[in-house]
């Protein structure tokens, strides 16, 4: 018996097909000799495409994307302030196009402090956490509007929309995550201000959190939250978020976790209508695009999230063990992308 | 020819009294020997005073700490948690009720590293900059709703009010701010996902800009913002931003400054229509309260920020400059609440 992965490929823009090439080598080693081959299909997108052709995403993409079993995609946007790509916006068109579309209601971020890597914190201690972000609610909805734009009077609103289906499936799949690690959940939200939607979620967590009796259960404004990232960072195990806030957090978390270079995330759709999609947190940097001086580790680990989504356990292991010791046995000595990637592709083997 | 300023003074709770009682002392010190005379009245609004009668803010009370000249407030909120206070959301219905009713669109948030702070940071930098936090609109209108709440279907939204109005005069105020020190101006928003607010904001920052041209401008997404925070804080000078992304960027700010004990803070209502409230980023911690061990430097720098909105630049210095002082010697020796107080009123004669 055998089986087959179909991935979508979006290489994407700046260092995106850089740090891509090595989270293929990745993959396919970590895959030699299991039965599963994976089959791949690659897209063209992001600000490049749309330079050349207008299209931020066509219907017939992403229609063949929706048809894969996942996606591997590393990092879509043009030099920031490019006049052509004033009307674009890449990323409510493209990225965000997918993760709503593909309905990635789970948006997981992992860090960890790994031995050896500098963080701007004098002493972060043992931190190693994961956000869960919600995906496809909140100010990330689009559902905002201007009335007499470009005058005195104009007024411009963003909507917040939280469903208790969209919470509900989001806080579920924390307080699971939770059980299978250190058993603590800290909600963040600011329900203080943002008192409708911080009732709905304090509600939800409270509800869900019945059903698991062992997961103790804690909250943070978010304002508070982000004291305690830089002051006590190991105190977090779980955190379950709104979108909004997952993104500012996530960023943060990258950012004393040693950078951004080290942070992966995968855009799951636990219920597995549609394939999820795995990317480094990091943009598509252009300054330093195609010198070969990209960290693709970010982009290797969105490859071990992938491979645990699809159960694959010992090999994500694997790829997350190899990324390890390689970290470990960092020098300083600068190496090419080509480099990292040849030598964690190395440590997997045997 | 003398003149009176009017005061109204609200402790609040948990370690509010305390540190509001050294903040006293310290304004009448400053102004002792000068022209102005300064009359209080005391306002006994929080939990307590909710547990107490009930009220959160009376219209009697609201018209007159409005008929008042400035507002020194310590800190409201009762414990975490307190089931009596479930229904009171003192946050919304007192503090962000004064801020509102007394338009202080500008939240005013200054951040010092102060030598000898322990920083959680290892390398924090010369950090000295200013928030300037809108104060009357964004996520904090409490302009949201909820339907079949408690049910499967329930919707819950915030909605974000953004106006040319109010975003064009707190733009003002921090290009003004800007040009009184380092001339750099830094917008921090969300553009790429709230087009419509983040687009009010762009615009606006460029259109007030041409005014401004001695003061260079930036923009930086508020994910990339908080990584900034903490690798280079010191690059910032004035950031200007909208409510709920000003509370979390100050958050952090106290942080990385030694916390939050130092944060002071103002809410300005520039054009003078009604009084300015002036109060410490921190909370009540009414864990430590009535111990003698908050750190009341935050209240005083508060009074400090006071004293400058009215021109007193010179007391306003004076205070800045004992605090500074008492900082720099601090030994780690615990001293109270009080004797931090008296010290720097020692500091502040002859
Ligand atoms: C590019 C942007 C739309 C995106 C987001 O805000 O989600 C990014 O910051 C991220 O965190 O993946
Ligand atoms: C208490 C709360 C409503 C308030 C806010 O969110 O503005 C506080 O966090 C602050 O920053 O002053």
């Amino acid at each position: 018996m055998s089986r087959t992965l179909s991935l979508a490929v979006i290489p994407g823009d700046g260092i995106g097909p850089e740090v891509i090439a090595e989270a293929e080598k990745v993959l396919d080693r970590a895959l030699s000799g299991s039965d599963i081959s994976v089959t791949k299909e690659r897209f063209s997108l992001g600000a490049a495409r749309y330079l050349e052709t207008g299209d931020v995403l066509t219907d017939d993409d992403l229609d063949a994307i929706s048809s894969k079993d996942a996606i591997l995609l590393g990092a879509v946007g043009g030099k920031p302030g490019d006049p052509r790509l004033k009307d674009a916006n890449i990323e409510r068109g493209l990225l965000l196009k997918l993760r709503f579309s593909l309905d990635h209601y789970v948006n997981l971020r992992p860090t960890r402090v790994y031995p050896g890597v500098p963080s701007p914190l004098s002493d972060a201690g043992d931190v190693d956490f994961v956000v869960v972000r919600e995906g496809t609610e909140g100010p990330y909805v689009g559902n905002g509007g201007s009335i007499r734009e470009g005058t005195d009077h104009e007024i411009a609103n963003e909507v917040s929309v939280n469903t208790a289906y969209g919470v509900d499936r989001v806080v579920r799949f924390a307080f699971e995550k939770a059980q299978s690690r250190r058993r603590r959940l800290t909600l963040v939200h600011k329900t203080n201000v943002l008192v409708f939607s911080g009732s709905l979620w304090k509600r939800t967590v409270d509800a869900v959190g019945t059903e698991f009796p062992d997961v103790e259960v804690d909250y943070l404004h978010v304002d508070a939250a982000t004291i305690f990232m830089v002051t006590d960072p190991a105190r977090f195990d779980v955190i379950v978020t709104d979108n909004l806030f997952g993104d500012i957090l996530t960023d943060l978390a990258g950012a004393i976790s040693g950078g951004i270079g080290l942070a992966a995330s995968g855009n799951l759709n636990p219920a597995g209508t549609f394939p999820s999609m795995f990317e480094p947190v990091h943009g598509s940097a252009p300054d330093i695009a195609g010198q070969q001086i990209a960290d693709p580790t970010a982009a290797i680990l969105s490859v071990a999230l992938m491979l645990d989504h699809f159960s694959l356990t010992t090999q994500a292991a694997a790829v997350s063990k190899a990324v390890e010791a390689d970290i470990a046995e960092r020098t300083g000595a600068p190496r090419t992308t080509t480099e990292i990637g040849d030598a964690i592709v190395a440590r997997l083997t045997g």
